[in-house]
This record gives structure tokens, sequence and C-alpha cells, in this order.
């Protein structure tokens, strides 16, 4: 008798219906901490490392990185770099560049406006950002359009709805309908409003930031002063790979250090495009422009939060598309965690992929990712939830089939308890041979909670799966976040706090924003 | 800038149109032994795993497994196993469970008609047999019904087409219209005349393997003591979870023992139905029936090869349906072969899914018994390419998804390069800050063959992939496995040995088959 003979002698107890399951509320994981119980995984060994770090400080020390941000290149002149005037290239010997990547911490707490959602950042905590900055947005029954406000507030509300969400990561979806110089305002308010999680803003120039920190002051009741002590939102800044910080980035960079907010450097390496066709070389550069990004933040503040972010992948040669989730990528990330590591940086990865849809294509891509990400010891998975299209689509069927997939991560790194009742001597007995397990004792104090209860995942045998419409799994992730969004109900807001955001929001407005670009 | 506004700002870059790709054969990786290159993973402790091996030595002291049939009792009486008359139960002490696995060869080679594709079972070596054993079959265009001969061959097409594809794994479907007694000799001809890869027989009574391992000589030109020192096809024994091995099994396992035919010993152990309700005791339970069943063996032929079969998943507690590629399941499967290595035998674990439709459910389920798969260091991966629907349904266009998960896993594991051309200073001397590296020697020497090619996957933009009629990789999978089908060549097979395999099989059909049922 083989696997399947023996399922379908067994079968006869499947289930004939599980109606209740679509009509009962949503049974999700509670909040948690994710950590990663093992050891990590190292791709390649600490030797191979060292080649990987040594070349990188060969190009920090013999090419250099523009830093196109005159006032950047005379802080990096000051402490020590090389400068020429009238040059953007700098360059740093290795001393410089270590000395400055040791004075940034390897793990601090990110404060959320409600501290249960306070978040640990680094050691083995693994935290899942929504997705971020996608242009467009598409469902089921939305063509893929141009992102708006509305469609925003949508992301927030399931960012809020879904307790594996840690933080935000970005705007889920850009608000293209709110003027450039105003969206910041817009958007944060917003952020703030609906989720009361650890928030997100970009490094567009400084005097956004300096904007979002008054808004983040605002929403926690707090002081500037306790702001700067205390972590409360975060930017990405991606090199302009290959070797390059433009101005509106470091713009950015400086003002978050200066105020003690965490910077997430990403370089942005792709093998055969921006970066070198190898994955080491690759590798390489990646290494060195966060590296000396870092540093930067280091020499603007001792001790401000840094984060390294690793964002290697690989092109298709054949168009030079970008391609997420391949081998190389997979490959990259977990290697991405061993250099973070080298240094006691907390690490970024993420989860994405290059479909045009959320089928089957953006699940092994993003499955490629996600055990990257787990493997590589991340401590935050940027685009966790909903990352369609290479980052040029968020897909609300996508942040149902990740939360799902996020889950089942989170339930796989729970340690296995092993004590004497879990090894179930006494039901052996009980039962014996030929019998079964579902009404012995040992099973009936345990069923209800033995086993991980998916969200989107349909086990109902076939035939009652095809008399309710053999809805597939995307279709049904279509149903599952339209439910969300309409039991969506706002968290607890201080009403002197929203008042308080409101005015700086709508004075700010009125002001016409922010004058860069 | 982040990750998406940089990506914009180079998706220009990225390619208008691919359309060769949509005409020009179908490109794979060449055929490969896949190796594990890393250090085995440790899901729980070597002192769990203690605890583990000595609690399922107890189950078999204490309860003892059912051996229903009455010849082998009387074997197992024989080399010291503790058995009352007029009863089934045997009981074994744990001396002679160790002294008789111990017995068992840790590793073996497998051999196809075909010697070019001979396989290595054990060490560090990943091997993936198709589907087996689903009583239907389905398409996009073919809703699912009855497996025939014509839909059994087509698959063995596929396996044969497929480079990932080392070895049949069953009947990838059930040829329901052949009668079950001469069925075996039907399926077992088309077997080898439509594929030379490794071949399987269903140990169903012992008539049929004695039939088989004479279409196994005959079709690879040899003598029957050849054989007997050539492990040539395989069986699965799944036993009669809990604690019980049935008589057309231990039929078949005996003839295939003495003869030294590899017999996988996979007990069905889904936890909460026949097995215990906590993974921990379900995995006692596996290990106390694997090692039972391979004592077994020991016993009838010393040395003959066995594989440690893992199985261990759960079932969905709401409605008792089986579910698969569940975080227990991974769990189970990691640790299944960290049992399997506390024995020194081969490993077998498997791809498998809940998924009624070859959806994102079937793809993520099926990523995390591949990432369990790998990380546990399996050595057969059963069920590798087209399971769906808990095994009761082959699907073409799952073959063709996980034809691609597959390939990615091998070049995944291949390990990376960091010597010094790789790490491609001389290349970033070349770019230099914000340059690229299309046209650069480095890229130009490599580009063909830098990155993984995909099968399946689409990286065009999305315009280009719109106006291609939006096919999703399920629909795209439904083209390619049709092609392949289309494209299909038979390996040659020597005309003598056809004939002679044609005449044994008409006999038998003349003689009625086998009589067992």
């Amino acid at each position: 008798m083989t696997d399947t003979q023996e399922g379908r002698r067994r079968r006869s107890t499947r289930g004939r219906d599980r109606s209740e399951r679509e009509t009962s509320g949503f049974q999700q994981l509670p909040w948690q901490q994710v950590k990663n119980p093992f050891p990590p995984f190292k791709f390649i060994s600490d030797d191979q490392i060292e080649d990987i770090h040594n070349a990188s400080l060969q190009v920090l020390e013999e090419i250099g990185l523009n830093f196109l941000l005159p006032e950047a290149r005379v802080l990096l002149k000051a402490a020590g770099a090389q400068v020429n005037d009238n040059d953007t290239r700098v360059r740093f010997d290795r001393g410089l560049i270590e000395e400055s990547v040791a004075k940034a911490p390897s793990e601090f707490t990110m404060h959320a406006r409600n501290p249960a959602r306070n978040l640990h950042w680094g050691g083995n905590t693994l935290n899942f950002a929504m997705v971020a900055s996608p242009p467009n947005v598409s469902a089921l029954d939305i063509p893929r359009t141009a992102g708006t406000f509305d469609y925003y507030c949508d992301f927030l509300k399931l960012a809020q709805s879904l307790n594996i969400v840690h933080c935000l990561g970005g705007y889920p979806v850009e608000p293209i309908d709110k003027p450039p110089k105003q969206r910041h305002l817009y958007a944060y308010q917003a952020m703030v409003r609906l989720c009361d999680k650890v928030n997100f803003a970009y490094a567009l120039g400084d005097e956004r930031i300096r904007d979002d920190l008054e808004m983040a002051r605002i929403a926690r009741g707090i002081t500037m002063d306790q702001l700067c002590k205390e972590p409360s939102f975060f930017t990405v800044v991606n090199a302009n790979s290959p070797l390059q910080y433009d101005i509106p980035m470091l713009q950015g960079m400086t003002e978050m250090a200066k105020h003690n907010q965490p910077v997430i450097v990403t370089p942005f390496t792709l093998a055969g495009a921006m970066a070198p066709v190898t994955v080491a070389g690759a590798l390489v550069q990646q290494n060195a422009e966060a590296l000396a990004g870092i540093a930067y933040m280091q020499i603007v503040n001792p001790g401000a939060p840094a984060v390294y972010g690793g964002f290697t992948s690989n092109v298709d040669m054949k168009t030079g598309s970008p391609a997420f989730g391949t081998p190389e990528h997979a490959k990259a990330t977990i290697i991405g965690g061993q250099l973070a590591r080298r240094y006691n940086l907390p690490y970024r990865a993420s989860n994405v992929n290059a479909s045009n849809a959320p089928d089957v294509q953006s699940t092994y891509e993003s499955q490629m990712t996600i055990w990257g990400c787990t493997m590589g010891y991340c401590n935050l998975m940027m685009h966790g939830l909903g990352w369609i299209e290479g980052g040029l689509c968020a897909s609300y069927e996508k942040v149902i089939i990740d939360a799902e997939m996020l889950q089942m991560m989170a339930e796989f790194l729970k340690p296995l308890d092993t004590s004497e009742p879990e090894l179930a001597l006494e039901a052996m007995r009980d039962v014996g041979p030929g019998g079964h397990y579902f009404g012995t004792a040992h099973t009936l104090e345990r069923y209800e909670n033995a086993f991980y209860a998916p969200i989107l995942s349909d086990w109902r045998n076939f035939e009652t799966w095809e008399e309710h419409g053999s809805m597939d799994a995307t279709q049904r992730a279509h149903r599952i976040y339209k439910e969300l969004i309409e039991a969506y109900e706002p968290p607890p807001l201080d009403a002197a706090i929203d008042e308080e955001l409101d005015d700086f929001v709508q004075r700010r407005i009125a002001e016409g924003g922010v004058t860069q670009d």
C-alpha cells in the first residue's frame, strides 16, 4: 500500500463541510515578536566573508564613492576621509570605516505610538514590514491602476488588522493624488490615525524629515529630546548604485541620524546592471556602499541606529529586467546576513518577486526570499506583505497570501517540545496497533491548539470545495482582504494628540508643504 | 530614494519584448545529480533526537507492532523477536532493532536502464521523483477525472522530458482502465518504453513483485543474479499506522528484500489521526514503525537496501482532513532527516500539499516541504512534481510549477565562487560611481550563463505581459506541458529488449496477470 492509497483509505474521515469557516470571524495568530531559535546559517565560509569584506574595503580605499551633498563631504573630510576640493569622490581608509561602523548599535527598540507594538530590532528577532512604495495597485476586481490616498488608507487598514505585520515600511502604495510637497503630511497623519504600529518616512531631503520628526513626536505625545532617545520611525536609503549617494537622500539621512532615528542603508545592487554580473562581485559592492553609508551616519552622530540593508538580486540578462526570488537572490540574502553579523549590525532583507500577478510565480519567488531572510537571520523583512511586479504594484490579494506565508514561518520557528507528555507513549498504549487517535485523551486535551490554523489555505475535500465554487487561493484572498477592510476599526488615539497632529498637518499644508522637490 | 523609486528609474532598461521566448525551444538545466553542500541542519538537539530514539525503542519493546503475515512472524521469531502463537503482535528488544538496522547500507547506486541515468542514493545527494499514485488527474482544460493509461503515459513523457526528474516514484496517475491484476504489466512496460530513468513497482503482494523483477531484468538486459547485485527499481511501503504492517505489503517487502531491491519504509503518521496529536509523539511512532520495517528487511536479507521514509504531517483537527506543507510538516521533515542520519540510512521525504488546484496554496505548501526536504538532507524527494489535493490528483500544470521550483533549489545549492575574478574589483574600477555594468568586459564574458534561466517565470514588464494575454504562471505551465508532450521523443530502446519485454508482458496478460488481489 502506498502513500495515496493509504490516504484514500483514511479519507473517509475527511470533513464534508466547514461552512462555519465561511461565516465565522477571522482567526489569526496573536501579535508576537518572531524569534529565530537556530544558529545562523552560513552559505559561505567565514574566510569567504573576509574575502568579500577585504575586497569591499579595497573598493572604498581605491575607488571610493560619490557623495553628491557638499555638506556631507565637509563632514567626511573632517573625519579623516580623503576628499579633494571640487570633486564629489570620497575615499575611506579601512580604519575610518571600521571605527565608524563599530559605533552603530547592534540592537535597539523601535517605539510605536502604542507601546504594545514596540519592536526589538537586532539579535534573533524577525520583524515583518508592509510593502512599500509601489506606484500602482491592483486587485482581482481592480485592473492595475495608479495609487491614490484611498487605496493607501486601505493598505494601512490591512497593516493594522493583520497581527503578523510588525510595522509599516513606507507608503504601501503611493498616494499619487496628494501633491508631492504635501504628500508626506497627509501620509504620516493617516499612518498615525489608521495604524498604531511603527512608522516610516521617506528620506527625500531634510525638510520632509523635519516635518516627520515633529509628527512622530506629537503622535507619541513626547518631547523632541525624548524622541531623540527613542527611535520611533525609520527610513530606507538606497544608494544610487554603483557607488553614489545623491543629495536628497544624504540630506534625509543626515537629519535622521542627527535625531537618532534609524536609517536602513540598502545598496540597490542588481547584479548585471548596477552591480557586477557575479553574485560575489555584487556583494562586494553592496558591502562597500552599505559600510560607507553607515560610516557616514556615525560621523554625523556616533551611535545613531543603522541597519545593514541587503537587496542584491540579479537582472534577467536577456532583457535587463530586475528579477527577484531567484536562486542568486536567495544566496545573496543569506550572505548579506553573514556580512551584517560580521559588523554586529541589524540586518534588513526583503520578501519580493517579479511576477505581474498574485499567482504561483509571485508565491514561489516570495518563498525563496522568505526562506533566504529566515536563514539569513534578517531582523527586518521589508515588503513583507503585498509586493508584486518587482515593486511596481501593490496587490491586495498578495497581502493575504503573504500573511499566510509569514504566519507559517513564524510557527515553523517555534521550537519543538520533546518533554515526556509530548512523546505520547501513553497515547500509543491507549490506541495500540490499527486504531486511531481522534478520541483518545491525549488528543482531546490538545486538539484545539495542536496545529497551526491557516487563514487562507482550504483543506476541505475536493467535492465540498467544488460545491462552494472551486475558489482558488487568490480568489479566497480577495474575499478575505475585503472582509478585513469591512471589519476594520481604527485603533484608539488620544483626542488631544489627534487634534495637535491635525493642527500641525493643516498648518504645514496651508504653508504649501516643503520647498524641496 | 527608496527601493521602488530606484527601480522605476532603472526600469527604462527593462525589455519591451521577449517574443523569442514564446517560439524558441524549451531551455532547462542539464541532467545532474543535485548535491547539498551544507552541514545538515538540526531542528532539535542531538539530546532530543536521543529522546525520540529511546521512546520509539520503548514502543517496540512494550507495545510492539502487528505483523499480519504469518511467514513474517516466523522469521521475526527465529531472529529473536518476541512473538506469541496465535497473536499477530511482535515485540522487539532494542538490541535486535539496533543490530538489524545497522546492517542496512548507508548509500547505494540505483541502476536505470540507461546507465547515464543511474542515481546515487545517500550522502548529500538529493533525488527528485515524480508524483505517485493519485487516482485522479486534472489540467486547466481537463476537469478532474479518473486516471487512465493515456494520462499515465503523458506523465511518463513529462518525466522523461524534464531533466530535473531523477526517477519515477510510482504511477504518476493510476491507469484505472487497466485491470488490477494486469495493471503492473502494462504500467511497467510503459515505464521502460517511455522513460529511461529509475523505475518503481508497487508492493501489493509478492506475485506482482516477481513480475516486476523479471521486467526490470529484461529492461536492463542482465541476469537475475546481476539484478540482485544492482538495485534497479524500488517500492514504498507505508505502514498501516499505527503500528501495523499488512499482508500484501509484507509479501512485497519480503520479495524486494530477498532480491536486494530497495524498499522505502514510510510510516503514514498523520499527527492527530493515525499518530499522536503532538509532532514529537508522531515522530516517535514514525521512528518505531520505520525501524521495525527496516529491521524486518534486514532479517529477510541482511544488507538489503532500505530507505528511512518520513511522512509525518498533521490533520486539520476541525475536519480530520490531512494537511501537508504545514509548519508542523516542515519541522517533522527536517527532524526525520536527523533521525535517518542517526541510523546512517538514506532518507526519503516529499514535496506535497493539500490544495485542490495548482494555485498559490499548492505552491506555498509545496515550498514549505521543498525547504524541509533540503534542510532535512533528504536523499529522495517523493512526489517531487505534479501532486495536488493531498495526493488524490495529479496536476499537469503542477508538474511544470514543481520543475521550476526544483530547478531553482538545485541552483540555490550550488556553492558560491568568491575567487578574485568573481569579486569583480576590475569591473568596479571600469564602471566607477554612477555607471552601469551592461557593457563592461566582466559582464560580456559572463552574461550568457551568469544566472539561472527560468522555465516558467515571466520577467517581462507588465505592459508586454498584458499585450501577450496576461497569462498567469499556471496558464503558462499549461502551455509548457502541452508543448513538452508534443515535442516528446521516446528514449532509444534496444529492439531485442523491447521484444523480450513485450513477449513477457503479453504472456502474463494472456495468463490473466497475478492471482492476488
